[in-house]
């Protein structure tokens, strides 16, 4: 088979493949409540960050939500099904392609822009959340897994009604 | 050509583009009211069904709209285009990469987040149903038909406005 | 390797990888503001017009921005960061994946769905603009290039307050 002219080649089309599938999976698993396939999703040593674009553009530390650590999301779970009081609400992800901006073969650096969509019981859905995932998978035996995640939202209004992972 | 570690196969990249290609036509002849092309993507035995997550998640078989077989389908396109007194508005679809369940060559069963936006004559465009696509695939000599689409979307509200499918 | 039925050529992979890619990469290039980038993605003699769906059906010429040419486009980049006189707004795309229309490897086809948010200060994110990109795709040496995007959105209502391209 001759080559054709800006032929891209399968591994990149396979990247691209894992790291759409992989986000449609992490918004499944938190749309649906699945909080252990969530953390399913990160490695041990992860960090997770939910940032107003505000703070992240100007280098501030200061997040709505910043999780170091398989032992963090899971006392974060454990607050949100068991300790935390809250009114409940859905939350639906809309995610678009991902942008690979740099692949090794083990480590995947990747961006791609988010909706999250709130519904409040007896309410209409709303827009909640957007954003875009600034994003470092590690390609290991079992696929892919977010070593990093900043959830890097527009709106500057502190989200004080942020429950769940984004 | 020896195998990549973690490799996918060409099937399976061909079956994510099927389906998200599927998905974009779909939500192109419905935002153009183009319900020919919309009913020509589902096989003579369908089931459509248009559910609040609530009655999904418990079981109930309340439905905001179920047709059942290409029959019911051309009903209610007729409906919709001759009959049914209603004001008119726009939709428009924005649909996530799909998230395939199983595929054995003949049957895909997959998921999709969704949103759709409404926009009504002299109005703002806005949030109007999100929710996710529940679908069984047939592939036949023609493509993909959906055999089976739930679309289970997130409020509660009984959308008494529903005119044209989601 | 036999042939698989219904087999889709790698082209036609890699042709749907290089247009949602492309597309990912102009939503990311005009939500950081960069746009210097969103020229660079441009044939010196595109067309770019954002165009309200009421027009664009009935086949009015009237839009709410139209630039034939990189020297136009130019001029808008001037314009937005230099002397227009506007509160400044975030805006974040969620695009669907592309239906490709036509593809005779040098000129490509296709529509989009997208979805732009809009965040002011202080303010909630907020719906802004939905509707379709109706695109011509060049496929050069440096890859893909547009030379035509018609967005064209659905809400009627003249966005006199519409700075940023879509």
């Amino acid at each position: 088979m001759p080559t054709r002219p800006h032929a891209i080649s399968l591994s990149v089309l396979e990247s691209q493949y894992r790291i759409d599938r992989f986000n449609a999976a992490y918004g499944t698993a938190l749309d649906a409540g699945d909080y252990e396939a969530w953390i399913a999703l990160f490695t041990p040593d992860c960090l997770y960050k939910v940032i107003p674009r505000e703070n992240h553009d100007a280098g501030l530390p200061l997040a709505t939500m910043a999780l170091e650590g398989e032992g963090m999301l899971k006392d974060r779970v454990y607050g949100i099904t068991n300790t935390l009081f809250h009114a409940p609400y859905y939350q639906r992800h809309v995610i678009g392609a991902a942008l690979v901006l740099s692949d090794d073969g083990e480590t995947v650096e990747a961006t791609a822009n988010y909706a999250v969509f709130r519904t409040k019981p007896g309410a209409a859905s709303e827009v909640y959340n957007v954003g875009r995932y600034i994003d470092r998978f590690i390609l290991g035996p079992q696929g892919l897994r977010l070593q990093q995640r900043l959830c890097v939202f527009d709106s500057e209004l502190v989200l004080n009604s942020l429950i769940y992972p984004i």
